[in-house]
């Protein structure tokens, strides 16, 4: 099953040509996620040529424009094209104000329920789950409001081994088997073992999105051994007075995180426009923690 | 003096790949208007080289998402850029609650003033004079409320003819006879008549923005003689219909409103994303009008 994440936007505040701003998809399997939803995230899912009606949740990190204000482009666009099923919205509070107010001064209410959760963002707490996956809120802490998301794929099935396997089984009890249940006669005497016939699921995989937020040593604790990081950085490190006066991270703050952490990789993103070149940041970034690549649009990673 | 209008969008509700949101720039000597702004309008400001600090007015015509989501966007970037000059905001009624709670709610108060006049789009009545233009609303007939605006150069000064003129005169001397004033002496006679040594100004230009509405014969007479009309055409007229149910014209009513209005250019614009190609929509349209093109991302048109 896929597990793979898609930068839509590498920007921070102010956009630049080819910089856009912050979202994200995660696509697990057959779903989608969507990870805060910058200015024009429908062009970028366009120019991906992501299909958008797959996507049933929406998760929004805080009520900076650069992480939502594409948020009522999009969903007016599922309007026209007419979904009926409905989309989950999971957010700060006062997004669903937001929402409301600019639906009843367009005059256009939506085809589809928007079903909002309002996240505690102080809080690391699951607020989603299906069959694939569970979400909790990650606390950051920036100026406003402001969570990350981490994604954990729920363990999979065992797998049964051909080799292994006796003849003429039924698909209910190769079925029982990937369960981890044994194989027993009408007296209740196991006589074929699960572990035997099968072997371990693969690794669940995780992903951990941290945007925007001060270098938080704590977080490390919360995202322990996660397969993906995206940490934002913002900055250089030279510029840590500024990071922290404007609440965000430096690259070299993302690399000791992701290192604290035990990450497997990292994703840094959420560039200030200041760096036209970005090979500094990552080179800073990689000093801290080797396995680093920058969060550039178009990049998909598969774990 | 330049007059010259750039077209950033030319889709109508749903973007396409190069097909972006209604957003034009009118750039009028120093000064810079911007009509409508779609989302990621500040992108295509970015892609077009135009500086958007210049603008001090923006004017939109409806609360349709694809006529005004980039609005917050490019207000966010200019409170980062520093701006401190007031800027003056034109729409219907709703635009100053949509916005107001959006600030609200990200916590973010802008570092200028934002001026908002409520406009009533029933009326073809002035909403904004400067040294250099006015500008008034145009009723449109779409399913909300809904104006476009006419753009009316102010008449400019009488130009000197200096083969015709006297020796000696004074600046103060030359500036009153551009203004049509006559030179007399200390008796009150004309000595110097303005009409023999200065010729009339250049005739004003004029600019009707025209979106989104179904076809309205009586908006000719408001816009009568214009040099530049933009009217969309969302729709080929074999979908006739489909164009008054959703509030919008074809493009071969674009092409007689142009013909009816006497106007001297036409820009057709706001196409359904239905539409690859789009010289049917051209040629249907100068069946009617015989100057008319597409208003096209990146087009610029002088006057």
């Amino acid at each position: 099953m896929d597990f793979d994440l898609t930068i839509l936007g590498s920007a921070s505040a102010t956009p630049m040509l080819g910089r856009h701003h912050t979202a994200q998809v995660l696509a697990v399997g057959r779903k989608q996620y969507l990870i805060d939803c910058g200015e024009s995230t429908q062009e970028r899912l366009i120019e991906q040529k992501i299909r958008f009606s797959r996507t049933d949740c929406i998760f929004i990190s805080h009520l900076h424009g650069d992480h939502f204000f594409g948020l009522f482009g999009l969903l007016g666009t599922l309007h026209l094209q007419g979904r009926t099923e409905p989309l989950r919205l999971f957010g700060p509070a006062g997004l669903d104000e937001v929402l409301t107010t600019q639906l009843r001064c367009s005059g256009t209410p939506l085809s589809f329920d928007v079903q909002f959760t309002c996240v505690d963002t102080t809080q690391h707490q699951q607020v989603y789950e299906d069959a694939a996956v569970t979400v909790n809120t990650l606390p950051m802490r920036h100026r406003i409001p402001c969570c990350g998301y981490l994604f954990r794929e729920k363990p999979g099935r065992r797998r049964l081994v051909k080799d292994l396997l006796p003849t003429g089984l039924v698909p209910e009890q190769l079925q029982a088997l990937t369960r981890g249940e044994d194989l027993r006669d009408d007296v209740g005497h196991v006589w074929l073992r699960h572990l035997d016939v099968t072997e371990p699921p693969p690794a669940p995989r995780s992903y951990a999105y941290c945007s925007d937020t001060v270098f938080t040593e704590s977080l490390a604790d919360l995202v322990r051994g996660v397969d993906l990081l995206y940490h934002e950085s913002t900055f250089l490190h030279e510029m840590l007075e500024r990071a922290v006066q404007t609440g965000h991270s430096t690259a070299r703050q993302a690399g000791q995180l992701a290192r604290l952490a035990g990450a497997k990789q990292l994703l840094i993103g959420h560039f200030s426009s200041r760096y036209r070149d970005l090979e500094p940041l990552l080179e800073e970034a990689r000093r801290e923690f080797a396995d680093t690549n920058l969060a550039l649009e178009g990049l998909t990673v598969g774990l």
